[in-house]
Formats: structure tokens, sequence, C-alpha cells
């Protein structure tokens, strides 16, 4: 158990009866589970028990007939993150919120509140919102380019972040005998006033014990990997295989210290799904019995909503991948062009590109000390800072938890108490100066 | 204890250190309360002791050097109802929102989120922002007038409802064998055009067990009035005496009868902040210890608020209250109306007027015997419903539930059980039909 050794960082994905588009129908699985408090807490507590960084909650503005059953009916990232803020004590909470489609004031509190209320374990994963239709329920003309919703995306983490520093750490001065409550010459006002948002502050709430929530970035385009450079404390990615996430991760690192921070300042986090069987046998067959839920119609459907709510039912399901030209492109941009891509290089059959899609099996499949081993081997390689642990059904988290945890545990990768009670502070990120009381100082040195 | 008499219903009003401007220098107030997840936490499970129906969280959009403590630094109502939420079990949880600056789309996921998280005890207090300031922090060239502000809410009101509306309430088949997660039949798009909105749906969450979150309206104003009397379940208002509180008990009781709904479907809830003494001297003492606490300076700048931040500091103290013209009548009307009569038919000066604003005394200061008596004689004469308690120190919530509630317990006027555990079902509110299964009904019965 050398403490030296670079820790590994894990995060959890709650997401109900999302684990895939059928896991609703497993045994283990509520049915109700993506409105069930009950079933929430346990994943957290169990995330929690495993010493895990953060709970991570995904989101959606748009559904439609043919959306997957868990974007149906499911919680806002926010509030149920607010309330697994009261059922847990030191793991952090990151929630999905878009900045196409929300004001940066409202935003930019109730993540502060949520930073408050859970003494410092907020976390905001920032996306554009892929879904087109997401315009029609914010009575917007139409869905912006993806170049202009990252474009809104940075202006947007610019006035939150502004609005974050309103008050300096030292401007509550709550002075009971002389009556002095806060000190004026603390308080900022942003008047920021740029291409997308005019916003005067300053913001009715202080930063909390970690400066700022952490911000996530998930986009995985150019115009993703730029932003997350830029500005992006954590980042949560998908691949397939270690090398093509060596490659992101060598990419975004560099583009990070090109943009002036330290590799370090932004953490890589690739979603896995482990499954965890005593023997590979085992865990293969439940693989199985998991992939085995899903129908190929509901495969199609989940197909389609990556490409704008494409219909695949018109195509022959066991000839090639159709050629879909720029389809998909101005929603989950990065996520097409790869299936496109790996599609035509292999030659997949439109069964096999749904199929796949909607129970991707991932390498992570086998025996604790199989799982354990190439999590070590991603970590060492650079593929990875860290993984944000999705399962499809509730006992891939707690086996995670129980039986590949104190493997890494044993070796020294990874803790047995947390660090720090701040999401900041466990993911060994530092706390963001105030930008004012930087200036301050700037000035004062001068 | 006869079970046949109308229950009085009881709110608490949960505010940090806003019970009064300068409440927060009491020794007995954390000077942080506002953003105290401890301290929220006490009040709520103190006022859900006392079996109250209801905690409230009331909300503002615009800061600045002169605002009252309580409102520079505090918890974001939907984050701290979420939270609370999950140290509650049966306290219903109300929050205010503006309807001036926010989108329904968002607002009517994140109630109905809390409204599953908390097992149907949400409500929400939609007011118009009485504040102009607020329309810088929104990009908003201007704040709307004060009657465009409720031609907003009123159009907003029924496109949240329609989008809660979204799913029938058996439109979740769940059924495992067949994989039939739900009836699209069941789904319902709002298709929503309007003045100020434009909103498709359908919402991405379900009904919760009561139906909708209960509707609050805290505006006193002739529009206020005809907004509660049109739609909404509750009323959250301020009298000084019984006559001003029965005056407008009947109004908005005819109101809404005229408006086609029975008298009964509105609660009116008067806010009263009562103290407590063994003796009426003790409870007066009491009174003049939280009084004293407040500077001039503190009550000029809180006057100042409430018409549209107006500097009195630049008026003689002990002359009588200015003219103001129509200065307030866009911002706080039918409070800054009442405050100008008021002050011209008794010869108020300013010093007056500021120091009974800041901290204003009430009636219902006394023994527990006679702050009974006197809401037993305000519920029996009609002036309320039940009421909205403030405190200005914690221990006038946990005097009030410890001393006042079990006398009106054994006078049967208070229940000493929740009959329900919904917010509605508490407060004898039916349950909205969802509008497509009713026009369902309707067409199986022509
Ligand atoms: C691992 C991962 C998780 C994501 N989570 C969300 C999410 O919760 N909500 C959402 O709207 N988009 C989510 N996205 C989509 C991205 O935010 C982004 O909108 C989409 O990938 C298109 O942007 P890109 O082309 O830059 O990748 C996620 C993407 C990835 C790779
Ligand atoms: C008891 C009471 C509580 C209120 N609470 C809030 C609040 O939490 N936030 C807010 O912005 N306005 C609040 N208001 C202000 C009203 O919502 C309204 O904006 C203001 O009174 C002007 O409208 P009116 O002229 O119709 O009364 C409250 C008003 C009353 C009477």
């Amino acid at each position: 158990m050398t403490k030296n050794k670079k820790q590994i960082k894990f995060g959890a994905l709650i997401h109900g009866v999302g684990g895939n588009v059928s896991a609703w129908r497993h045994p283990e699985v509520p049915a109700d589970a993506s409105v069930n408090f009950k079933f929430y807490t346990e994943q957290a507590q169990t995330a929690e028990a495993g010493k895990f960084d953060l709970v991570f909650i995904a989101d959606g503005l748009y559904i439609n007939e043919k959306s997957i059953p868990h974007f149906l009916n499911r919680f806002e990232p926010l509030t149920i993150l607010s309330a697994l803020a009261a059922v847990t004590s030191k793991i952090g909470l990151v929630g999905t919120l878009s900045s196409s489609y929300s004001e940066p004031f409202t935003v930019a509190r109730q993540f502060g509140s949520l930073d408050h209320i859970s003494g410092g374990r907020a976390g905001w994963n920032v996306v554009t919102s892929p879904l087109e239709g997401s315009a029609k329920n914010f009575g917007k003309p139409e869905h912006p380019t993806h170049d202009e919703r990252y474009r809104i995306a940075e202006e947007y983490l610019e006035v939150t972040r502004g609005l974050w520093d309103s008050w300096e750490d030292d401007a509550f001065v709550r002075n009971k005998e002389t009556g002095v409550f806060f000190d004026p010459s603390k308080l900022h006002r942003l008047n920021h006033k740029g291409t997308y948002f005019s916003v005067e502050g300053p913001l009715n709430i202080a930063r909390s014990k970690q400066g700022h929530p952490v911000i996530f970035q998930a986009g995985s385009s150019e115009s993703g990997k730029n932003l997350a450079a830029k500005g992006a404390d954590a980042v949560f990615t998908g691949h397939e295989t270690i090398e093509e996430a060596k490659q992101f991760y060598k990419e975004v690192k560099e583009r990070t210290v090109a943009a002036g921070r330290s590799a370090d300042d932004v953490v890589i986090l690739p979603g896995i799904g482990p499954i965890i069987g005593r023997t590979q046998e085992e865990a293969d067959r439940k693989y199985e019995e998991i992939a085995s839920l899903v129908s190929i119609e509901s495969a199609l459907n989940y197909l389609g909503r990556f490409f704008e709510h494409h219909d695949f039912s018109q195509y022959p399901l066991d000839e090639p991948f159709p050629d879909l030209g720029d389809l998909g492109s101005n929603s989950f941009r990065s996520g097409t062009d790869k299936l496109k891509k790996a599609a035509k290089e292999n030659g997949w059959t439109l069964r096999q590109v749904a199929l796949q899609s909607a129970t991707p099996r991932g390498p992570f499949v086998g025996t604790p000390e199989y799982v354990a081993d190439l999590i070590q081997q991603w970590h060492e390689e650079e593929a990875a800072d860290g993984f944000i642990i999705h399962s499809s059904i509730p006992s891939g988290l707690s086996d995670f938890v129980n039986l590949v945890v104190p493997i890494l545990q044993e070796r020294g990768l990874y803790r047995t108490e947390y660090e720090s009670d701040t999401l900041r502070g466990n993911l060994g990120l530092p706390i963001p100066e105030n930008r004012y009381a930087a200036a301050a100082k700037v000035q004062v040195g001068s």
C-alpha cells in the first residue's frame, strides 16, 4: 500500500431504469426506479460506502413516443441531487444542465445553493443539449447549431463563474455587536454584457467551501474538447478501447496545457459498465441476461434518437448500416461520427449497430481481478484519471463496490477513506480564487 | 374534542436570518442561518413535530447593498425544499418561484420532481417578482408592468398545469413480461401557443400522488386576488387587523365562487408572527428585545426596497411620512398602497413607519392562551383558514408548537395526527383531474 501512487477516481451514474433501453425489465430493477427516491438513495449510499468521488445524474429536455423508458419519466437533476445531499455526507453530487435552454442567474444560484446545502459537494455537467426538439419546449424558433451551442456555453460559463465570485470569501462579517453583517467593498457586480447574455449581478448566494461547483463537460467533439481544455474541471467521456481512450486523454490534456492550465487541472473520467462474475463465464452470462431483454424494435428506437429521431425501421436489418449523410451531426456529433465510421470500417449491419448501441458490452466484463487489472492498466497507461461506473442493474454497482474496490485499495490505487469533504478536495482540484480578491492582491502587490 | 369542527391549518415560514431586518443579531439566531442546512432542518422538523401542513420558503431575484441580510445570501427554494424532503416525511414543502423570470418547462419539471421526491408534498408560490432590478439579472430590457406580470403569470400557470397532465395516471404499464413500459394513448402533447409562451411538451415527468403541486399565490392587489380566485389552491397574505383579514377573506372567497369554483377550493393563510410569554409582560419584553436590534438606518433601507429602492435617508425622520406619488405601485403594489394610506390616516412620521415596517408587532403577542384564543377567533370569524407562522427567532416557532398547538388540539380545532401524507390531502384540497382523462370520460359518456 504505497501512498504515493496516483489515486484512481470513481463516480457512479445513477439512472433509474436507464441502464440500457430495456434494463427496467430485469427482475432486479424496480420498474419505477427513475422516479423512486428510495432507489436513488440506496445507489448513492452504496457509492458512498465505496468511497466514490461522486454520483452523476444525466438529463435531457425532449421526449417523444420513441424515447427510452428512462427518459420518459425521471427526476430533474438539481432537485434529486439536493435531496441526495441530505442522505449522504462526503460524496460529490454532479448533475447535467443545459446551457442552451436556461438562465445563468438561476443556474448559478441553484448550483450555488446545492453547493451550500451539501457543504461543497456540487458539480455541474455543462451540456449544450443534443436534441433538436428541445427548442419546442422552450419557445425557441430553432435549436442553435452545434457551433453556436458551444459559443453560448462558453459565454454562459463565464457568466456563472463571475456570478459565483459576487462575494469575496471574507465578505460576511456578521458582527452581532456592531450590527455589521457584510463588508460592501467585498460585494461585486459582474455587469456582464455579451453576445448571448447580459447579467448585472450580484448573485444572492456566497461561494461555498470549495469556491465554485466542479465543472464537468461531456461533449467529445472538437468544440467539446476545446471547451473542456479552456474551462472544465472534469470530463465525462466514453470509449470502447484503451487506444481510443488514450488518444482522447492525451489530446484533452495537451489542449488544457496549451490553454495555459496544468494537465492535472482537468480530470478525465470515461464511463464504463463493469459486469462482475465469480468466473468469466458467469460474467458473460450476466451480460447475456441483460442484453437478451432488448428487442430489436426498442434498439432501433434508441438508435434513432442519436440521429435526430430518424426512423430506422425503414431499412433492412441484416444489410450494411445505411449511409445517412450528415444526419446526426447537429445533435450528438461526436457519437454519431464515431458510429458511422466504425460501421463502415467493420461492415456492420443495421441489426448489429442497433443492438450494440442498445447494450454495449465494453471490455469490463469478468472476474473482480480481471476488471481490477483492466482498470489499473487504463489508469497507468493514461487512458483515464478515473471512471464513471454505470450499471444496467443495481447489483452492478454493489458488486463493483464489494468486489473490485477492495482489490484496488489493497494495491494502494484507491482511497480507503475520503481525503476531503468537498468534491474538489477529493478530486484533487484547486479551489478557484475569487477573481476580485485576486485582482485586489495584484493591485496591492504592484 | 369534537372531530366535526373545521380544522385550522398551519405553515411555517423558514427564513434563516430573515425574521426581521436585524434578527440575525439576536443571540438565539445563528448568524449564517440563511445558508445553514442544519438550521433549516431543525425548523422543518419542529414544524413537522407540530403537525404543520407546510413549510414555506420565500424568494427574490435582485439584491443590492441596501438589501436586508437575509436576502443577500440564502438558499434557492427548489434546492432547499428538495433537501428538506429527505429529512421530513409528512409536511408540505412550498417555495416561491417567479413566473416573470423563468421557463415553464423547467419549473413544471422541477416542482414535478420535488413532488415525486417528497411523495406528493410540493407546493409552488407563484409570484410575479416585485423588484424592477430583477430584469437586469435576466438580460431583459425592462421589468414588465404590474398588469403584464399578472397576464404572464396566468398564461404561465395554464402551461405548467397542462404540462403536469402530459401523462395520465395509468399511463405507465411497466409490464416486464410483455416489455410494454407505457401506453402511448395516455401520453399527451400540450402544443401550447400563446402570447408569452410556446411549449409543445410532453413533460418528462409523470403526475405525483397529489396530481399537481399545490398552487400558492401571494399577491394581494386586484390582479393578485383575481389570479387567486381563478386558479390558486392557497393564498399567503398579510393583515394587521381581524377586520382587514375578514374583508380580504370574504372578497377572495366570493371571487373564487364567481369564477365557478367552491369557496373551499382556496385556503386563505395570513402570515402572523406570534411571540409567546408566560405572562403578557414577558411576551412584550421579548418583542422589545427583538425590536431593539433594529437601527433606524437598516429600517429605512428595508422600507426603501418596497418603494423601488427609494432612498428615505433624505427626509426628516420625525415629520409626517413623505408624499411619494406613484412610487412603489409597479413593485409591491398592494403593500405600498396600504402603507401610504395608513400613514396618511394616522399621521405617522417616517421613523414610525420605518420601525413598524421593520419589526411589525402584530396582535399575536401574549400568553399561550391569549394567542390560542385570538387564532380561534380569526378562524371562527372567517378571517383565515389557517396561518403561516413567521418568527424572528427560532424559539418563536418552538414556543408556538410546544405551547399554543396543544391548546388548539385540546379544543378540537387542530389535528393531533396528519390526515394524509400529501399536502393536498392535509389542506383538504381536491386532486385535480387529468384534463385528458376527463375529456376522454366526457366523450365516452356523450
Ligand atoms: C459520457 C457522455 C455523457 C453525456 N451526458 C449527457 C447528458 O446527461 N445530457 C445531455 O443532454 N447530453 C449528454 N451528453 C451529450 C453531450 O453533452 C453532447 O451534447 C453531445 O455529445 C454532442 O456534443 P459533442 O458533439 O461535443 O460530443 C453526454 C455525452 C457523453 C459522451
Ligand atoms: C405574504 C406575502 C408573501 C410574499 N412572498 C413573496 C416572495 O417570497 N417573493 C416575492 O418575490 N414576492 C413575494 N410577495 C410579493 C407578491 O408576490 C407580489 O409580487 C407583490 O405583493 C406585488 O403584487 P401585488 O400588488 O399583487 O400584491 C409576497 C407577498 C405577500 C403578501
